[in-house]
Parts: structure tokens; C-alpha cells; sequence
């Protein structure tokens, strides 16, 4: 690899955190939750999608890839079976040789797929009335907090959230096509997640090669780099060459689902030319990534031609990549799509590794002022329509949605889109609730993000800073899952998922009580939030102080409530406290001592 | 003074941006506004709340201060008189001595203030039926946009945003004290802005000495960053030494108005007991910081000796330092509070120097698990019966609100405050909509701040990324406002003010047409946009490229767009264009030219 540093994957235990494994009832499952210690509290135990990599000791080698989590669940359901692998041919690749081809994933299986054309997908067990051990796996996982029993407090606007999640609950949520668990047979090393409206918000974030340089070590970080702050999928929108080597080892080292655009890799084959897409080389490709193990693919099947004049006084066109390759093959042939013509035969295909569907916005728009358009709207209610084919050939189906969106747009989106496709998982990117702010296109998408979660989306697509200017960086990226956790968790709370603000309230408690390490500790990014408080009060010795360097010890509120507590606990009835008083203590506290701690 | 870096004033127009000043027609006025170039297209006019210190030449010597806008208007209006002004004391700089000591503001001029106890408020004067210059300013102020003549689209909640505001328009809402123009007549530095549910929305950027060092150019330097980028008012929250003479070296170089919480000076002289604060001691430093020019006093009146029970068993207590001074005062004395009991007297102050009330929210709610409760809607309710005492004395109010809350309890705080106190303008902090991101708090607040601004808020405070963490430095500091700009833009967009969506257009339009240098300008903060995009792209060549690093030009949507919207332009009913299409050019770009301009 002609990258000059090689970049070593981030593991260890997160601040302040251990893993813990919670079994299975019905299953032999260990479902992984986070534990973050608190001083002279129970720990609050959180959500944790960052696999074995935030192990207190960590076993990680990627070219061995993790240790499969599903071990043999798929074939001991009797439904499928191994075949020869589809041979890679130089075209995956790009077209890569030599010194420039990423080596191959050292460990190769022979992939699974259904015997017989049978449904091997999590959607016909469910229908089928049986709880999977993903069922089990993402019911546990679900319920972190809500065993607390905790008050709650929300307005769910039709969504059905549970006191309790149960395996039961899960399967019927499934067999509804109201909840997903995309988890490709051929991807043993996933630790099974859900999307629906009635579970936790979840995020997705974006990863790709770079033109330039990459090595596999590069690509396998950026995946867990994004997973260490809390991306529950990730997509790998890698173009160019080593694609196919590259996505390897990304899914053999994956413990979330992983998802991708096949329109983009089968573009790569026939040279970048859009008119020389043929449903021949898109199918080839489904194959080549479904035997690898990706767990959904976005397909924009619903992107048809009598919608693309809908587009041309629009003041950003098609935005979408996918939708504006399909749009120009449609043209070009004066066809509808191989995507909506063969789609039959696609469903087929994801239901013999049980791939989700991603069903892709290819109209989505690209500023405030194309917003909830014709054009947008005519290809959800298109995707309404895939969905129920994809769901009587027993395909799971996600919808994706939004965009640049302003604030009082929102809930249509939303409205329709439980209307259409009959509340299946809505999945969105955003949406951005201006144009205006190239560089905090994170915040302005953060904004209508945390309100269609609240509203009903089940999953979240990242935005970075950089969105709109360049490739994100490392810092970046992490800038955009610490977003969209904190976007997802407000909605979450909104929607009054029972035991949501536990965690909430452990902070809060922590910062009333001056227990900075706890507060650093339950926050999404305690590294940042440590750097910053250190930043005016480094000493080891203000982690104790009962104040900060935003007020300093004589106007801090907290330090004052505290006294108020005091004195009103001593005297409950609120009398003849005046003199008392003074006793506490003053307030003040010399100048020169603001930067010294109290005590 | 003892800093080690002088810190020079930021002046100079922001980029590809020219000042142009509007002419009144009623009064002999020029009002701001900025004009952003924009290539083959009319330049877009936005809001300009900078000052002088973004004039193509500015002139700037802060020792001598702005020049004064508002000239005699004051006097012109015949109903105010010169008087010696009160001596400052020791005291009022917190007894810095010697080389301690920040000298006093070189130019000072005797104070002004109303003849026989005559109200000098622009609410008088609206109510009289008088159009002022002011209320003319801020007409011609607000229009950036309308007379565009762009479609009205949003949700305004029951607000009522005219086509045009007329100078008329502004009496009108004035004088029904649903907006307010912060405006001391000791101000006469002041471009005149308006706050209210029927205007653009604003936001208020918070500055304060720090402990340790501080000059007088280090003061007002926080105060030009913070305008430079978007504040529409800043708040004063210094505390310790020297605050009195670094006030005066703030309002006397600030175009926008300056807020302040009197009771933090008020503390300090009595050496940071809360106990021993008096009404003396407060009138005495309200009468101080009125003849300094201050434009808006947070005034907590309605902290009362009942509610102080409701807080003990919060999470976080009380969180506003000004609430939990008198809260500790009210208990120490058993008695309701020296500034609900004098609130008459306090409303024949601010009449006589147009002092406009903020009246602060002493019991915001400081974490999640607080929101909404009886301590903070018993404050709200008790902060109407003020507002109604105060307009009785012709005294302009608006009210503090939020602190945290989660999204859906934001609405029921509007609906209440609209109630309560009759439409007084809301001027909210955040609301942070969850407690779990120490150091992204600006993005939680963000969400929680445009939906509130949406809802009906007039003004927001920012928060920065420090917040609970540590002070906010320059990046902070910039890092807020923006963050603020974009969720007040992005209500302005949901309300449906006619014009908002003329920059957002504008920019989209940019994008779409790959003229990144329009693109950044056009953005709020052009500089970080332009060094995103060249972390990847540095060439000057690149600003012209067709494509970004992003995807790349062989799979950027826009560049494909633009080959779909021209085939179909050029072959109007889409017939026979298939072979045409062939012509258009490939998609394709080799690998190796992907970091090289396409054209």
C-alpha cells in the first residue's frame, strides 16, 4: 500500500465504561450493553454499537476479522446452503493491479444463500411466527434503562412504544414490516440491530475510499472510528478501484450492519458511462455483494421516467448520485429503469440472503426550495408501492427520505410517508433546515433531524461539517456521529421512549453535585467535553471544585442551590432561618482565588 | 494593563460584501444593510447588525468611540434634560486600584435623562401615536428581501408578518407591546433594532471580563467578534474588577444594544454576600449602569419567597445565578424580593432613560428532568403580572425564558408565555433539548432554538460549545453565533417571512451552478467554507470546478443534472433523444484526473 502512515484501529474501553454481556432466554445469545461507572451511583448502562472493539482487552487482528457473533443460526434453520463463490473478476476491482490492488481479505468462505427459492429473511419468520435469535438479540439490546422503571413523558404521534421490549414484540413489529433487522446470512460477524419507528432512534454514517490512496487498515478504521462514537450502520459509498477487496474487509471486521449502493460499483464496471448500465452487470453486482455479506442495498427502482421533467425547474436538479445516474439512463434509452422493470428479480435475490431493502430517494431535494415538490412526492408514493411487492416476496424494506427541508415541511414528510408505505422504517439524511450555512450543514440538518425522528423516522443518515465542500476527515466524521446521537437521543426522548432520560438525569445529577469525571463520563464525547473544562482549570484538583470558569465560585448558581437545599431541609417549615443563614458561609470568595478550587 | 497580547479590533467588510445605507423618508436616517456580490446575478441584501467596523474604510478609534447615529434625536423630542452624573466610586470597579485598575473611557459626557418624570420610551411614543426615528430605522432595517417580491410559504403559529414593515407597522406593534426597541437615550451610538414575534428573529450573544486579565481592548474586541458574525445584541455578564469603565469602553463603541444583569455589579459591592444586597444598593447601580447608556436590564422580580420551596426537589435546583442570589436573599430575610417589592420604582427608572426590561427567568429549568414544572410557570405567570405593571408605566419588557427542555414540551412554554404575558416578545436561552453532550451544547440548544423560534420566540440566546464546561474563547464565541444565525434563519424560514428565502435560494442556485466562490460568500461564515473545500481542493482552478471532492465528477449529481436538464430542454417532448444523449459526453473522467479541475 503506498499510504505513508499506516494507521492502527482505535480499541480499548470507552471512559469510564466496561462491556457487559446480557444472555438470552430463548436463545445462546450474550447481547453487548455498555456500563459507565458512577460515583455512588448504579452505573447507567447504555446502548452500545461498537463491538468487540471497546472490550476492556480487545482481541482484534483484521485480517482474521471478528469472531462470528451469529455462528451458525442461519444454517441451523435448515433453510440454506453453501455454494461456490461467484469468481471476483479484475472489474470488481476497478481494474486494479499490482502494487496498486488492495490484497484480498486473507480469509474467504463459501458463501450461503436459501435453498430452493425459499425466504430466509427475518420478515418470513416472523410472518412464519417464529422469534430468531436476532429477534431475542435486538429485544434485549432495546431495553437498556427501561427496566429502571422510569416515568414517562413524551408525545409519540401514533408511534407504539413498549414498556417492555420483548422478543414477541420484536417478531410482530417485524412481521408488520414496521421494524427491520438487516443482516445479510452471509454476515455472522453482525451483532444483530433493529430500525422501526417503535425502537430507538438509530444513526448511519457514511464511509468511502479516497480516490487518492487507501489501504484496507485506512478503510477498516474509518468503520470502527464511526462505531466508537456510535453509528449503528454504516454505509460504504466507496467508487473506484478496490472495491470489492475493500468492502472485504470492511463487513469480515464489522459488528454493525453494513449498507451500500450496487449502482455505484456496477457504474465502475462499465467504464462511468451511464447509458451502458444493464440490469446484466447491475445483477452481477447484487450477487458479488450479497455473497460478501452486505446487509442492505439502497436501490433507487423508483426513479421513473415520466418524473424526471418533474425535475427541471427545480433550482438543484437530482442531487441524489443514484437518482441522477438512473435519471440520465432513463432518458438515454426512453425507458423506465432495469431497476423498476426487473425489480421482481431483485427482490428475489434479497430475500435468498435476507438483504434489506433500502428503497433509495433518488428525487430527494437538494435545497429549501424544492421541498416536498412533485417530483419528491411522486417517488414516494412509487416506493409505497415497491414496498408491498418487496413485502409479498417476503423482502424486509426501508424507505429513505428528506434532504433540504424547512422546519414547517417537516411533518409532511413524515405523514405521507407512513401513509404510502405503510409504516415501514423511514430512514432520512437530515434534513437541512437552510441552505445558508456551508460548514454547520451538521447543525442545520441536526435541526430537522432530531424533529422527523421525533415525528416518527426510524433512522437517521449523518451529515458531516464538510457536506456540500469536501471529504470529511476523521474529525469530521466524528463531529457527525456525536451530532446525530445527540439528535437521535432528543428524539428519543420526545417520543417518550421509556428510560431514555436516565441518562439525562445521571448527568444532570452529576453536574448539580459537581462530579466533573461523571459528567465528562456520561456525556457522548467525555474526551472533548474533559479537553474543553481543562482548558481554563486543568489541576487534577478542580475536578473536585464546586464551580467552573464560566461563573467562578461566587456566582456559581448550582454552588448557591446547594445552600438553599441545605438550609431549607434543615428547616422545613421555612421559620426563623434568617440568622442561621449567615452561619453557612459567604458567598464570597476572594478574586485571586477564582482559579483555585473552593475546597 | 497586564495582558500579554494586545488584541487589535476586527474591522474590515466581510467577504465580497459592500456596506449600503438605505435613506429614511420620515427622518433624516441611513440605515445599515449589506450587500453580498454575487456573479451574473443581482447581489443579495441581508440584515447587518456589524456596525461601522465592517465599512469598506472603517474608522475606528475605540478611545474615542462611535460616532453617534441616533444623534439628538432624544433631545429634538424635547422631554429630556442634561444632569451631572452620579460620581463613580471604588466600589462600582470593584475596588481595583493603580495598575489594576482599567482606566476610565476617555470622552465623558454628562448623562440625559427625562424631564419631571415624563416616560421617554419608544412604547410612550408609539402609544402617543409618534412615529420616531427609530421606529423608522427599524423598518427600512427589516425589509432586506420583501421588496423582492418572494413567495410567502411557512407556518407562523398565529404571528402576523406583513408583506412590508412600514414605519407604521412598527408604531403599531410597539404601542400593543408585542416588540420592542432596546434603545437608552444614553445610547447614542446605537443602530436601532427591533425584537418581537412579528420581526426577523434575533439572537443575543453574552460576553464577560474574565477573573484573571482583561483590557479594555480585549473587552470590546468580544464585543465587534461577536456582531462581526451576527449577534443583534450582546449581554455583559462581567463580574469582579473594573466592570463599570469596561462597560463604559463597550457601550460607547457598540452599534448593537448592550444588556446587562445589574444585580452581579450590585453583588460586588457588597463584597459577593447576597445577603446584604439591598434596595439601595441596587438603585444606586441601576441609576449607574442607566447613565451609562445600558439598553436592557435583566431584572428577576419574579423569583417570590413561595416558589423557592418548588425548587427543592429539582435535579439541578436553581440554575440562573441572578435567581438563585435573590433566592438566597429571600430566605436569608423571609421576605419577597427588594426588586418585586420596588418594581414600581424600578419602572420609573428604565421610563426615564428608556430602559427596556428583560425580566429574567430566576427558574429555568437547568436539566430535562426539570422542565415545565410549577417553579417555572408559576415565575412565567407571575412575570405577566410585571409586564402589566410595567406598560402601565409605558416601560418597553420583554421575557427570559427555557434553559432545558425536550422537544416536546418546547411548544406548551410559547403557548403559556403568549398567554401570560400577553405577547410580550420571549427572549429564550436554547432551549438545550437534551443533557447528554457536554461540549456540542450548541447544537442541542440549536435544535431546541429554532423550533422556538419557529413557535414564536423573538429573540434567542446563544449557547456556546463551553457551555457547563468553561469559559468560551474567540472560536467559541464565533462557533455560537453562527450556530445561533443558522436556527434563527431557519425559524425565519418556517414563519414564512416574506424575503428569508431569497439567500437560501441564492446560495442553492450557486451550488447548482458550481460557483464555489458565490457559494461561500453567500454562506454565514464564507471563511470556513472556503478553507473546508481547499482541505482538498486547494487550486485557485478548483473554484471553477465542475464537481467537489466529495463524489468526485464522475459521480456528482449536479454535473449530471446538468446534462439531463439540457437534453431535455433541447428536445422538448423527450422523444427520440437517445442516441443525442451519446453526444452529451461520458460520465466518465479517469481515475487518475479525479483531483484535477474537469474544465
Amino acid at each position: 500500500m503506498k499510504t505513508t502512515t499506516i494507521p492502527t484501529i482505535s480499541t480499548g474501553a470507552l471512559s469510564a465504561s466496561r462491556k457487559v454481556y446480557v444472555p438470552g432466554r430463548l436463545h445462546d445469545i450474550l447481547v453487548p450493553q455498555r456500563e459507565i461507572a458512577v460515583s455512588n451511583e448504579v452505573p447507567v448502562v447504555v446502548y452500545d454499537s461498537s463491538g468487540p472493539y471497546t472490550d476492556l482487552e480487545p482481541q482484534i487482528n483484521i485480517a482474521k476479522g471478528l469472531k462470528p457473533v451469529r455462528g451458525r443460526w442461519q444454517q441451523q434453520r435448515g433453510d440454506v446452503q453453501e455454494y461456490p463463490a461467484r469468481a471476483v473478476t479484475s472489474a470488481d476491482n476497478g481494474f486494479a493491479e499490482g502494487a496498486r490492488l488492495t490484497p484480498a481479505f486473507p480469509v474467504q468462505r463459501a458463501p450461503w444463500k436459501a435453498r430452493d427459492g425459499k425466504a430466509v429473511t427475518q420478515l418470513a419468520y416472523a410472518r412464519a411466527g417464529i422469534v430468531t435469535p436476532e429477534m431475542e438479540y435486538v429485544a434485549i439490546r432495546e431495553n437498556e434503562g427501561r427496566l429502571a422503571a422510569y416515568r414517562r413523558d413524551g408525545e409519540s404521534f401514533g408511534a407504539e412504544l413498549p414498556d417492555l421490549v420483548t422478543p414477541e414484540f420484536v417478531r410482530d413489529e417485524i412481521a408488520r414490516g414496521r421494524a427491520i433487522i438487516p443482516a445479510n446470512i452471509n454476515h455472522p460477524e453482525l451483532e444483530p440491530m433493529i430500525i422501526g419507528r417503535n425502537f430507538l432512534v438509530k444513526i448511519n454514517a457514511n464511509i468511502g475510499n479516497s480516490a487518492v490512496t487507501s489501504s484496507m487498515e485506512e478503510e477498516v478504521e474509518k468503520m470502527v472510528w464511526a462505531i466508537r462514537w456510535g453509528a449503528d450502520t454504516v454505509m460504504d459509498l466507496s467508487t473506484g478501484r478496490n472495491i470489492h477487496n475493500i468492502r472485504d474487509w470492511i463487513i469480515r471486521n464489522s459488528p454493525v450492519p453494513i449498507g451500500t449502493v450496487p449502482l455505484y460499483q456496477a457504474l465502475e464496471k462499465v467504464g462511468g458511462i451511464a447509458e451502458d448500465l444493464s440490469w446484466e452487470v447491475y445483477r452481477d453486482t447484487l450477487i458479488e455483494q450479497a455473497e460478501q455479506g452486505v446487509d442492505y442495498f439502497t436501490i433507487h427502482a423508483g426513479v421513473r421516467l415520466h418524473m424526471i421533467p418533474l425535475t427541471i425547474e427545480r433550482v438543484t436538479g437530482i442531487v441524489s448520485r443514484g437518482g441522477s445516474i438512473m435519471a440520465k439512463w432513463c432518458l438515454h434509452h426512453h425507458r423506465e429503469s432495469f431497476l423498476y422493470e426487473h425489480f421482481d428479480e431483485i427482490c428475489d435475490i434479497m430475500r435468498a440472503y435476507d438483504i434489506s431493502f433500502s428503497l433509495g430517494d433518488g428525487l430527494r431535494p437538494g435545497s429549501i426550495a424544492d421541498a416536498n415538490d412533485r417530483a419528491q412526492f411522486a417517488e414516494l408514493e412509487t416506493l409505497g408501492e415497491l414496498t408491498k411487492i418487496a413485502w409479498a416476496k417476503d423482502c424486509q424494506v426501508m424507505i429513505e427520505g428528506p434532504g433540504h427541508v424547512a422546519m414547517h415541511k417537516i411533518k409532511a414528510n413524515m405523514d405521507k410517508q407512513l401513509k404510502h408505505c405503510d409504516e415501514a422504517p423511514f430512514y432520512t439524511l437530515g434534513p437541512l433546515t437552510t441552505d445558508i450555512a456551508p460548514g454547520y450543514d451538521h447543525i442545520t440538518s441536526a435541526i430537522g433531524a432530531a424533529m422527523i425522528g421525533w415525528f416518527g423516522t426510524a433512522m437517521l443518515c449523518y451529515v458531516t461539517p464538510k457536506e456540500h465542500l469536501g471529504l470529511p476527515d476523521r474529525n469530521d466524521v466524528k463531529t457527525g456521529v456525536i451530532t446525530y446521537k445527540l439528535a437521535a437521543h432528543a428524539a428519543d426522548l420526545a417520543k417518550g421512549h421509556p428510560g431514555a432520560q436516565i441518562r439525562d438525569d445521571a448527568l444532570s445529577r452529576a453536574r448539580f453535585e459537581f462530579r466533573w469525571e461523571d459528567q465528562f463520563n456520561l456525556g457522548l464525547d467525555p474526551d472533548t467535553a474533559r479537553s474543553m473544562h481543562d482548558e481554563t482549570l486543568p489541576k487534577e484538583a478542580h475536578k473536585l471544585a464546586h464551580f467552573c470558569s464560566m461563573c467562578g465560585p461566587k456566582f456559581c448558581s448550582m454552588r448557591i442551590s446547594h445552600d438553599i437545599r441545605a438550609e431549607a431541609q434543615k428547616h422545613q417549615g421555612m421559620e426563623a432561618m434568617a440568622e442561621k443563614f449567615r452561619e453557612g458561609g459567604a458567598l464570597y470568595v476572594p478574586v485571586e482565588k477564582v482559579n483555585e478550587p473552593a475546597e
